[in-house]
């Protein structure tokens, strides 16, 4: 059986009244455009069995493989393989592995298991089982190769469902396809999606493969190059000459990386280049920090971080002059200068990094409105700052300026 | 009209790509429950007119308003509207005040404007318009009264989107519901979902009106306590008696809060307690600091915060011995504990709370494995530590040290 296109169904009252953001969708759908497997759809339903069961149906007919999430929990309201078993004409039957598993996991924490873990190991009959390393709910897939359909059951929680994805899920799917598709995220900081796309519009408009798509969020533009064909190599080859000419036009100017994030192309190019930054944050309140240490092998290059968010602790800390601050203001540019050159001194690294400003809601003026910050930038070249005037809101007023941020610190060491 | 039921579609094939996460469809969806209008279903499509068109007229079938979102961009294959307004058989017309908008608001940031950005000025004949405070592209509800039919189409930036919703949209549809919802969210730390549901399943299976429903995450626990009827009053009554039942079975003493979050509660309890904080973050990199300082107001409660992430500026910062250092290494109680006091002599601060731990991948051992992380708390009431287990990645390894430490702030001033 070749599957060439699914639908993810992803089961719980809980997303449909906006109490928890659906993730899993996204990341079984990126896992999917990996695999070549197209998707055109995909669904929320809450715990209703007749609603489910139409959802279940109306998904077979369009598609051959259908991805479901949630409602494997051991609660009354748990009703996917109940349903999805009935859809397919299969009774539950006990997996004793999974049992075995559920038993030992209780055991482990010290907890005691309660009747209803037990239904939890009730699974299709026939179907293939996916045990689960990080929770107590097995995921399963039922197949019914004279129909063509596979339907596959994962559990809710994001961190259970994405091992067993990579795990379990990801090679028993490759049986099943062998178109493959390759893409390349070219990552842009410092020009705007719209002027990205007039820029690469004859190219994006001439190229149907490898395809072009320009994404953005947080401030940045991602440009999505994607080859399809039977061969990974040749598939590579194609994104790479697209690169190529992307890279020759206007927009080249502002790639700061290929398959990553500004995070991470911060920590690579410090590790690469032997050097060292430390963070200095007032209104990012340890978002740059958060960043920087979010990914792994960071300690490298990053040692020192200090959150001055009051007056008295820019002075102790980072050795601002009170002058300073009464003169100029904390949200100031002499003030970010100061703040940067202080965590450099005070850590040694070979960068300081520092922001100060204004994120709202309340704290604004006619002088200095919500939005206004100021980054510092210090390093053996000596000291600059960046004036920044951000918007819509604190979270991303914060966010765009830990984004820039570290944008100013990647310029710092090119 | 009074519009009972409604699904959500959102368009966009980089949601179908996994490239974004459809944070939109969870915002409108806790928006509409607020509203007391049902959502059953909703769904994503990909920027392909075909699709498009059948996911409109099958969403129509089923509901009386549609609210879509993304595919109002300026580009090529931005189709919501036109396709939108196909169904409903209208045509598209320029609106003025829209496009003197999108001119502004290019003059503003002193950028040109691309001729594909006069496309957004384009608005379904006779809809009720919903200009964009945020953006370029506005919005606007297309109503067939006759057939009791409202179409919605809003931006997909997120932060435009949600500006709009709660501005325009939340008062417009008001107009066409008369049923009100209350919830209470009742927070609660330290006990599993399991054990929550089973003290409380007899009160939760007898319960139709209010509604009892747990949710986690975060390692956390939330009941949602949901009362409908016609009297917002009345229905807040019930919520809070069936709060009061809750507060009197064992789950009460495990319940820090209700519509809250854990960092909410700690800037809250600090503030009117009139206590301060100073955090002393390794492995949660600044991320302590940051969950707090996420909370508008929290510059009352907290001045000063360090990332030692270096084993150098955990001496140099908070004076950690290090004979301490070398006779049980950067991840021990003792670390922890010397790190607490540390930061509290530091700032001065009522309260110092600290994490050490190894958050993977790399960096673990036999002895001292991947997720092994130890807390410190400092206080006049002397100076403690929490070991903790904790498993899944990184990602989470680091989140549940942070909420784990944001707990003990609590404790520590309760």
């Amino acid at each position: 059986m070749n599957i060439k296109n699914a639908e993810i169904l992803c089961v719980g009252t809980e997303i449909l009244i906006g109490d928890i953001v659906n993730t899993n969708a996204a990341y079984i759908s990126e896992r999917l455009a990996r695999l070549g497997i197209n998707q055109y759809y995909q669904a929320v339903v809450g715990d209703n069995p007749e609603r489910l069961s139409d959802a279940i149906k109306g998904a077979l007919e369009r598609a051959d493989l259908l991805i479901m999430s949630g409602g494997l929990g051991p609660t009354y309201d748990d009703l996917t393989k109940e349903t999805a078993a009935a859809c397919m004409g299969r009774k539950l039957v006990l997996n004793e592995e999974a049992l075995e598993r559920i038993k030992q996991r209780f055991a482990f924490r010290c907890k005691t298991m309660t009747g209803n873990n037990e239904k939890q190991a009730m699974i299709p009959e026939g179907s293939t089982v996916f045990q689960n390393d990080a929770g107590t709910a097995p995921g399963c897939a039922i197949e019914d190769f004279e129909k063509g359909k596979i339907i596959i059951m994962l559990p809710g929680p994001p961190f259970e469902m994405k091992k067993m994805f990579d795990e379990s899920v990801m090679p028993y799917l490759q049986k099943f396809t062998d178109k493959r598709f390759v893409s390349i995220n070219v990552n842009i900081f410092g020009m705007g999606e719209s002027e990205v796309e007039n820029i690469l519009k004859d190219l994006m408009d001439s190229s149907l493969n490898p395809t072009v798509a320009p994404y953005c969020g947080n401030g940045e533009v991602r440009l999505r190059v994607t080859a399809s064909g039977h061969d990974e190599e040749e598939c590579r080859k194609m994104c790479l000459d697209m690169v190529d000419k992307i890279q020759k036009t206007e927009v080249g100017g502002y790639i700061y990386g290929f398959d990553t994030d500004l995070a991470c192309t911060v920590v690579e190019n410090y590790i690469k280049k032997g050097k060292t930054i430390a963070t200095a944050e007032s209104c990012t309140g340890g978002l740059i920090a958060k960043r920087i240490t979010d990914v792994a092998g960071s300690s490298e290059m990053f040692g020192y971080g200090v959150v001055t968010y009051s007056n008295e602790a820019k002075i102790k800390l980072l050795s601002v002059k009170k002058k300073t601050l009464e003169n100029y203001g904390a949200v100031s540019k002499e003030t970010a200068a100061e703040m940067a050159e202080g965590v450099r001194n005070l850590s040694g690294a070979d960068v300081g990094i520092a922001t100060t400003g204004i994120a709202g809601p309340g704290g604004g003026s006619e002088e200095k409105p919500v939005g206004l910050v100021y980054l510092g930038i210090s390093s053996e070249k000596g000291t600059r700052t960046v004036r920044l005037m951000l918007t819509s809101g604190r979270d991303r007023v914060r966010l765009l300026a830990s984004t820039n941020a570290l944008s100013e610190a990647l310029k710092e060491i090119k």
